[in-house]
């Protein structure tokens, strides 16, 4: 499962399940399931159960699997979820488990079913501009094994030097580029699925239109491993762009730079690139790497214009940005390259020593500045702090709130005033027109707001929809809907 | 419906039902469906009927409509729904009618829903840039209010200047620029849907991203009215290009027009339209407009690049196309202006006077010059006469075998032969790893091909889908899948 890092919540509280004896039945089970398989597929050591346990989302109850089994092949895929579907064993599918809304975290008596060997490109057509891909295939190796022909795979999450493609679909990854070029269903033409049933469906079209039929590729996409399992994607590749130009802008506030947001957007320019760092983003990036981002200014806006227009767009920023007061760097664009690489790479870098609770919003884009004085605001009234990263063309933002760490025993109410923020946020978040996720996914974590933001009869509609493509409830249950 | 012009078939021989009194339950269901409207919201009489009874797709077997019902509201749609629900009268949903695939073809004992008269733009918002409409606004309509800000809504179908948003939706239509922007799903962002039992369903996101549950959104665009009337639709807008350039490439045959379109792809510029004109095709335009466009050439690659990086990407485009021996354009690209404008505005203009069957096959860009080649092959085989145009930046292709009007009586095998060089040319498309509809949709008259592009399981998960939405079968029955 794949997402970006804003994420995260300090998760050593979470209470954790003693592995079992599996019982006779189960043993029943695991030795069917090996029998289909070799040597090296299965592991049940207790080590290994525990890693693949949870993915890096926040964990409210861990459970450990049976087993975490690895497909090196389609026909292992269906070997697994027959073995499965014959015992009712839940299957957990993952990629490289670095999702952040526990889409992949392991539930009761489930197994694991990790993709990541399956990591071939099977093909890469670059007169097609298409490539078909196994689901273990890491975001980035495809992009390098495109980049030779001119080509890019566009949907790119925070995380995608790790990555998978597998996981990528499963959740629907945006990334930081999706301003222009889309989320991951846009560049996804077909899929090859095992389904519940351990029967092989292929979806969607080879070319890059098709209207034949219902889209089952698209209610696939993003559906987190509870429709089917991604055994095989055909995604549209895209030109990847001679020239970049990068533009920092700096600003004294955070309000300010997200009206620079909507200025560009006015400007009608569609940058590649809009990522937006509050003052506490900045106070983090210093500590991390030594430079000195906050004494030039509270906020930073970085924006990444490609193609051939590419010149004359960052003319147009720049001028944009500077007559509404932002300090744009004027220098060849080096150093704001360095400060893409720098939020694009901040996955693992957040500070373990401090509670925080994060979240990954999207709000109309009109909103957007409302949204961050929204949440200064529920910042200061809950006592905790703030940072925020946001890739503001998109109006999707990721705001953490955090402390310092403190002692439970005397500051008993630090993790109740810093969940309490965050309810808020998401509440005004909808009440925007918001979304509770726009691009991490529902996963385990956020199935407690997903009524807050979808009535009844639409969470009913896709409870049936999953009943119809899954009858016994084996396919991650108790995710995405 | 919406579509665009280059599917047709000579309809005059299709059977013709006559119109016969409404049994008493019919008589008791259009009471009741009459008691919820207003006057003029209801028409039966026989010409209305068989206006209605058909759109501009190819047609078998001709059924008139019980009635056609007029909506002007949401309420108004719910009421029909349930009207209809009660009695089991099938509803076929209906924009302009311009649909070429037999979406909106009148079934046995429907009523046809009109939903044009639905055609407020109900918001739009330059800064969020989307808007939200009613189901009846004309494409064109949206294009002209968005354009006042700078913005545009990008899927562009033949028959823009006709065809609603609703129909639009129903097919999930293309158009000339999706190569760039993408077709229709990819600029919806949510729907207000009536399902099958009357009731009001909101899907989707108001924010640019949103991964919150299956994408019902992208499952309903392109289902032609089958599981539900969409009543509302909330769309992203994307920027006006402030510059356009224009190229006209004249080609001695159309397998180098074709080729040159991979030349474009090999340097990596991505028009906003490329069109493939054939002989055929200027002939006929030479004919209608008093041009002399056969004598430039055999064969014309119209392309369109725009944004700021438009006159970089045109010259680039230009320097591709000469190298490899085309005629270029190198005056200023009014004159290739035009020529889109006659493309796109070709709807209407096809000789009423020949017998024609034409199609919507998308193949692979790398297939383009085999299959163009192939389709050559198949006119001289059969003894009918081709001519295709192509929206060849996306792969798709729209040729129409023909011939002069011919006497039934001295030449009985002629549609035949049209018709084995329409099958032949759907089976060598979908052995290239093509689909039978690029951007039109399945409606009725595809459905006999579909089986040969999805296997059985495929179709059979998409009825049980129909069923769980409509398990009645009243909405739209017996298209799309």
């Amino acid at each position: 499962m794949a997402g970006t890092s804003e994420e995260s919540i300090n998760t050593r509280t979470a209470g954790h399940r003693e592995p079992s004896r599996p019982s006779t039945g189960q043993q029943v089970f695991l030795a069917e399931l090996a029998a289909g398989l070799r040597a090296g597929q299965v592991a049940d050591d207790e080590e290994t159960l525990t890693v693949y346990s949870v993915d890096q989302g926040p964990l409210l109850e861990r459970h450990l699997p049976l087993a975490v089994v690895w497909a090196e092949s389609v026909e292992d895929v269906q070997h697994i979820v027959r073995s499965c579907a014959a015992h009712q064993v839940p299957i957990v599918a993952r990629g490289a488990g670095t999702g952040v809304s526990g889409g992949a975290h392991a539930t009761q008596g489930c197994i694991v079913l990790g993709l990541e060997r399956m990591n071939r490109i099977l093909d890469l057509n670059p007169d097609d501009e298409t490539a078909v891909v196994e689901p273990g295939v890491i975001n980035a190796d495809l992009n390098t094994a495109a980049a030779e022909h001119g080509l890019m795979y566009a949907p790119d999450p925070a995380s995608y030097k790790m990555s998978t493609i597998g996981g990528n679909v499963a959740t629907n990854a945006g990334g930081l580029r999706c301003a222009k070029y889309g989320v991951t269903r846009d560049s996804v033409l077909a899929l090859d699925v095992v389904m519940a049933d351990g029967s092989l469906m292929h979806t969607g079209h080879q070319t890059f239109k098709g209207v034949a039929g219902y889209d089952l590729t698209a209610l696939l996409v993003g559906s987190e491993g509870t429709l089917g399992i991604v055994v095989g994607v055909t995604v549209r590749l895209k030109y990847l762009p001679r020239e970049i130009h990068t533009i920092a802008a700096f600003y004294q506030d955070f309000r300010s730079a997200a009206a620079g947001v909507l200025a560009v957007g006015k400007a009608r320019v569609q940058p590649a690139i809009m990522e937006l760092l509050d003052n506490g983003t900045l106070v983090q990036l210093d500590e991390l790497n030594g430079g000195d981002l906050q004494k030039r200014g509270k906020s930073l806006l970085l924006i990444q214009t490609d193609g051939f227009g590419a010149a004359a767009e960052a003319d147009v920023v720049r001028q944009v940005l500077a007559d509404r007061g932002a300090t744009v760097t004027t220098e060849a664009s080096e150093e704001a390259e360095m400060l893409v690489e720098l939020r694009r790479n901040s996955r693992g870098v957040e500070v373990d020593d401090e509670f925080r609770v994060g979240e990954d919003i999207a709000v109309p884009r009109s909103r957007l500045v409302d949204f961050v004085a929204e949440l200064e605001a529920m910042a200061a009234r809950f006592q905790v702090r703030l940072k925020v990263v946001a890739h503001a063309g998109d109006g999707n933002l990721h705001p953490t709130f955090w402390m310092d760490r403190v002692d439970p025993a005397t500051d008993a109410d630090a993790l109740q005033r810093l969940n309490a923020a965050l309810d808020e946020s998401i509440r005004v978040g909808l009440e925007m027109g918001g979304t509770i996720t726009g691009e991490h996914g529902v996963g385990q974590y956020k199935l407690r707001w997903l009524g807050l933001e979808q009535p009844e009869p639409v969470r009913e509609l896709q409870r049936r929809i999953k009943e119809l493509f899954d009858p016994q409830g084996i396919l991650n249950p108790g995710k995405a809907i």
